[in-house]
């Protein structure tokens, strides 16, 4: 607890220390020690090379914690000491920290379209992982990845002119999608096949310089999701 | 189909006529003929003077559309003959069209996270007022006013050092969450009983000057909710 984990949060306090930006705010993201819903915030902070540590727990530390946040759930983003909550209103601070936002607002809201819709799809995702029941597991499988999600690659890949989601340049909504769509193709690797632009787009992703790095020597984490 | 409903509309027009601004794109919000969750968008577009038309339809021509729908869902925001969809993106776009935006980047986050939290509130809301089984209404509606929204309203009301939610002027997700306030207030009138900054928060909203024009008036939906 309280402890900087995992190389993002070495690599930031370095950063800071040669970049010295006095506006940048001390963050600190807390999550449980897993991938889960925190790990596309931190492939955001990553590629906007913003500086950040983290404060992890595992599922024994919970229950004991979770009355204390605001609404009963993490991730939270403690910004200069005060919280923040919900996944996307981090996701799109920290982008805007690390300048991962367009100067078009359409473009932003096509790139926020696309968040929104990838977070209906994790938690549908979720649901399967999670889901006992056999036969019900095979059938919300089936619902999401051969109808709701083939439905969505193609509205976004047939909307693409440029190399990423709404634009040429990288916003945090691309590392969104594009963190999801490599958790994603794990359970399905030929989830891209038919969408070549989406395949490319998640290669841009996977080569921005900062998730590069990042991925190079990622955090391991205690817990399998 | 295709016509122009609502005060909000004719007096869209008027404005534009009257105050031609040549970025603001043409604008026609795709919705049933009700309320639901375009409702605050109507509100956040009425808070900006932003001009928009409206193409509304009954519960009977859904099954039609449903499938020539990007995601299969509404409400749909054509900006400039281009589909933005997912409530969040349109309003964030709508608020941003219309100047609802804060300069600090925290201050937005902070209004995303009482805006993604509301909406999750509506979820859960709709999920009660469709429950047929009386047993699981009762217990829903209890778990939802009881004991969710109170401590949701209890961090909003803590937090709120100004007259809205993050800042002393209007942003977008004032005028989403003063909305369904007004909203829930008509399911639970002692709603807010305990949390006067909200009270004001919701009567602010109210009584900007956008929005008193949109409710002096406001169009009238065949759907009830």
């Amino acid at each position: 607890m309280g402890s900087v984990v995992g190389r993002a949060s070495k690599e930031g306090r370095v950063a800071k220390e040669q970049n010295p930006t006095p506006k940048m705010p001390a963050l600190k993201l807390i999550y449980f020690d897993g991938k889960g819903r925190a790990e596309p915030l931190r492939w955001i902070l990553a590629a906007g090379n913003v500086p950040f540590e983290q404060e992890t727990f595992g599922f024994d530390a919970w229950p004991a914690r979770k009355p204390n946040t605001p609404y009963g759930s993490v991730p939270i983003l403690m910004v200069d000491g005060q919280p923040l909550c919900q996944t996307l209103a981090i996701a799109r601070y920290a982008g805007t920290l690390g300048g991962l936002v367009s100067k078009d607002a359409l473009k932003n809201a096509l790139g926020d379209e696309a968040a929104d819709t990838m977070a209906e799809v994790v938690s549908k995702f979720f649901d399967t992982v999670f889901e006992k029941d056999a036969e019900k597991k095979a059938s919300t499988e089936k619902s999401l990845f051969e109808e709701y999600l083939p439905k969505v690659l193609n509205v976004w890949e047939s909307r693409m002119s440029g190399a990423f989601l709404a634009d040429d340049k990288a916003m945090w909504q691309d590392v969104f999608v594009g963190h999801w769509l490599s958790r994603l193709e794990e359970a399905r690797p030929d989830l891209l096949a038919k969408f070549p632009k989406l395949a490319g787009q998640k290669n841009k992703v996977l080569a921005l310089d900062g998730i590069k790095k990042y991925l190079a020597s990622p955090p391991q984490y205690s817990l399998p999701l």
